[in-house]
């Protein structure tokens, strides 16, 4: 795309972005490039809100430039495709998770791992190929690269779906790749929220035992009512710990607060795997004689390729895997961004971006 | 075994045992079971000094009982067999390494990883089956079930073998098992004592790129020149450091004092693994976004099964690998065990038992 037309290229987007460190959103006009020959088009119907968007908004990554609009759960409808576009038609139900970019040459890429491509151009507050700051779903339009664009099976809602597009693949990405849906396997969820009634729900899918590892004593009934978990652990229930020592395959670790490995560690029988997929934001203790003891792993795990991604949400559609989710205006989402802090919320927020997004001058 | 016919079938035995918490070890009058049918007697002609005995003698710990003869680097040569041993017979070159018993039916066991069995029975400071404490091979005649002894290929010389049994192990299946030693990988080993030594040298014979990392400048040119690595690191150098990053597909760390985890968890690539074999007293830093961004793994490893001891001392006959020794008569044990306190080895110490242990009243 030569510069000098850039501006002829441009298509208007009308969304709210973040100012500044105080997170606050607001309603802001911005511009996306015009839909290009490999590029698929679509109206935005419903964005989920991620932990990271409120990350994001404050800069607490320190990684923001302003204004930025969040948003990489984004769903809705395709309205234009390029001619070069493939798989994908005018009216199809699709969807943008974390990624909108990535080199297509190195190692990750050419083994559909686009997601640790060091190149990698995340959805909002990142740079695209062209030099243009990217913007993500809080907004009312969305034009992306076919490759990054998944396609949203017919039986699923788009507004619990959206969810499954960063949530979803962050759990079913680890439960895969370290082969913990085995038969007869059993895995420990840690942390109910977003990411792990999601776990719980695609690790059920997958036919394995799973045990919620909570510190809140009131999430048992929904855990094994609602979600379908076999089994609950109260994290601070020495007793029930003790007795779950070296009964799990492998362990989800959702929390992105400090906490103890060693507890989680001796839940694991030997060659188990504990995978963190949330983030706390100081470094966790790491004695190595448990490790060693057991051969056991201590391993991250980051969202999924494109080709994982729609694995992933085509599992969902087959055995009807999608978010609990708490449907809001556009204009409540300060309000909305205030409640995940406190955790407030069951299990995740999801934007009516197509009903509530108000034009403004 | 009957109790009542204990007296009669124990096998006098003399070594050097530690009495206490000083860890000195002196000479020691004790007894071995007597052969049974399905156990292997070997006079034992060389032992080699591991960390863990230092740990051991001084119950470091806290799980020693005295009197305790230290030693699972123990080679020598059979002069009995029960009559239901089936693969070897007097005159055999063999050895025992850490293990002397296992459950024999749990999932470890039955995947021939007695090394994580629940119920493993360690060479020297254990209780074996019959209730009797297990002793180790620095002493004149080793008593062992046929399953746990490992047969020495004939052009290894025993010297220089007997490390294999505990150090070679412990840095072999590692790279076997995290399939490390794939054409074109490129691993790197942290730590250049006893371990470290043989992980540069078993790399090397599996064909893959080596680079050394240690706090020792000074210890270069042994390992490109002696040990045949590809290259060095010195931890310190930042620039080193610095364009070393995310070019290794795993490191072997053979540090068992506190160091930082994360400039190594650098160096490693997406997907790479960080292995453990030396265990830090106190917990390490973690952490988690430097896993999850690469998927990148932090594992342990505890020294190898049966069957995969046996696989790595026929490799090492296949290849040659040995380790590097410093032979001492029995007498100089203390003395060695002062100078392995501060590393001043090259790079382990082996016990010539059969020609210096001097009888004693």
């Amino acid at each position: 795309m030569a510069k000098c037309n850039k501006e002829q290229n441009l298509k208007k987007a009308f969304g709210w972005a973040a100012r500044d460190t105080s997170g606050v959103l607001s309603p802001f006009h911005f511009s996306r490039r015009e839909n290009g020959e490999k590029d698929v088009t679509f109206k935005v119907l419903y964005c989920g809100i991620c932990h990271s968007d409120l990350h994001m908004v404050k800069n607490e990554w320190g990684t923001t430039t302003y204004p930025l609009v969040p948003g990489h759960e984004i769903v809705g409808v395709v309205t234009e495709v390029g001619s070069e576009v493939k798989k994908l038609k005018v009216g199809d139900k699709v969807g943008v998770g974390c990624l909108v970019g990535a080199c297509h040459s190195c190692d990750n890429c050419t083994n559909n791992l686009e997601n640790y491509c060091p190149k990698v151009i995340f959805t909002y507050g990142a740079t695209y190929h062209d030099g243009t700051p990217t913007q993500g779903g809080y907004s009312d339009v969305m034009v992306a690269n076919e490759h990054f664009i998944i396609r949203i099976p017919d039986n699923l809602p788009l507004d619990t779906a959206a969810p499954l597009l960063c949530a979803g693949i962050t759990v079913y990405s680890p439960l895969k790749y370290f082969e913990l849906d085995k038969p007869g396997y059993h895995v420990g969820i840690v942390g109910l929220g977003g990411l792990g009634h999601l776990a719980v729900k695609f690790a059920k899918a997958m036919g394995i035992k799973v045990t919620v590892i909570s510190t809140s004593p009131n999430k048992k009934k929904e855990a094994i009512e609602n979600l379908g978990a076999d089994s609950f652990l109260v994290s601070r229930d020495q007793h029930g710990m003790q007795a779950a020592i070296g009964t799990m395959d492998g362990i989800i670790d959702t929390v992105s607060a400090v906490h103890p490995l060693v507890p989680l560690i001796s839940l694991l029988k030997s060659h188990g795997k504990l995978i963190m997929v949330g983030a706390p934001a100081k470094p966790l203790e790491l004695p190595a004689m448990p490790l060693i003891l057991g051969r056991k792993m201590v391993v991250g795990s980051c969202i999924g390729g494109m080709k994982e991604t729609q694995e992933m949400i085509d599992f969902a559609g087959k055995h009807n895997v999608t978010s609990e989710i708490e449907v809001i205006p556009m204009d409540y989402v300060n309000t909305a961004m205030a409640r995940l802090v406190k955790a407030d919320l069951r299990y995740r927020f999801v934007i009516d971006v197509a009903n509530t997004l108000k034009p403004s001058s």
